[in-house]
């Protein structure tokens, strides 16, 4: 047990993703514990654990819940903060962190599921909207750096890299290349592909892919 | 100038005051730089401090911009953390801290304007939403300590109670009563209200109530 720590979560979800990634940097064991999301039932566990919004992933670590993503992965670098610092030290660079991490909240996920739940209507606006966050993204977080938070792979990179694993999905419904459109993004993608914790953590794109076929077809898109 | 601190704002500004509460509480001086939201131009400054969000308030430190309210405040904290700490030291209440914080970020505002803006119609289902809104934070956050972050006033409060000026408003093209639908919520508005930083920062509610009316009759409405 040692750190006695349980993560509820669901394999695909890119929220969750964050948080094992962190758990993965820190080295920290943990049980995990499925929350299927392919039906609309929440267990008891889940219920109990995020009665507000009832959501995964949560972190439950000595039998305390902690919720939201963001708000986790910061949880754990605070709480196991002799090892590996994902933010960081300078609290100038730490508010440049959280900015992007609330921007990739507000943002990423609304502009990449308007592509995959498109309907063949207005696929122009939605691609447009898309490529204009990643640009953003491109230009402000990652500019020339190797990674979003600098020089080395850190919590930034952690709020955005799960995302990475719906572009075949992306690329295949809003009929776009990645590679094309967002050159830099690409690279750090396959830059941050290349780190343990990550090639670990993420699932291949095709098995996601997999997931948004069969989530179109339960909403009756194709 | 001392601490080469200013801060673009607009006084009416909610998020604004969660960051002139900030200072306050942290015996801070600074320039106010006021950005006028009653026009839909803005100022060169504001371009180019916040040219991702081009909205206010943006903290400007040694001519460095930090945008985004609750960022701004956690920087603050981080920064000035020789005295008067606005965030819990325990990692725990800290991520408690900043889960309520994101509550209030993505569901009080809305909840609010539905009310301040609405036509008349559906009026039942915006007030319903207001107040279940409130009762989640007077249940999960307040219960019966005297403030939201427990015992002593800080982060969460600083972030919920520039609110608490629209509450007039609210009453009024709400049809309800603050007092008689959440009186927990009242009576920690009063208690914060009697706080030296609160009442210098915050607006009397008839001002804001009075720039409301103006909204509503610039938007047709009334």
């Amino acid at each position: 047990m040692g750190d006695d720590i349980s993560l509820l979560d669901f394999w695909v979800s890119p929220f969750g993703m964050r948080v094992r990634l962190a758990l993965a940097e820190k080295g920290l064991c943990y049980q995990f514990i499925e929350e299927s999301l392919m039906t609309t039932e929440r267990s008891p566990l889940l219920l109990k654990m995020n009665p507000v919004h009832k959501k995964i992933p949560v972190l439950i670590h000595r039998g305390r819940p902690i919720c939201e993503s963001v708000n986790i992965v910061q949880y754990i670098d605070e709480f196991w903060n002799d090892r590996s610092p994902l933010l960081p030290r300078d609290p100038y660079q730490r508010a440049n962190a959280r900015f992007w991490a609330d921007f990739i909240d507000k943002k990423v996920y609304s502009s990449m599921s308007g592509i995959w739940n498109n309907k063949g209507e207005g696929l122009d606006e939605l691609k447009k909207d898309f490529i204009e966050t990643f640009k953003v993204i491109e230009e402000g977080a990652l500019g020339n750096k190797p990674y979003l938070g600098g020089e080395s792979f850190g919590f930034v990179d952690i709020c955005l890299i799960p995302f990475t694993c719906i572009f075949m999905a992306c690329e295949k419904y809003g009929d776009l290349s990645i590679q094309e459109e967002l050159p830099g993004i690409a690279a750090w993608a396959k830059r941050c592909r290349e780190r343990e914790s990550v090639s670990k953590v993420l699932p291949e794109p095709s098995q996601v892919y997999d997931v948004v076929c069969q989530a179109r077809k339960l909403q009756g898109i194709d």
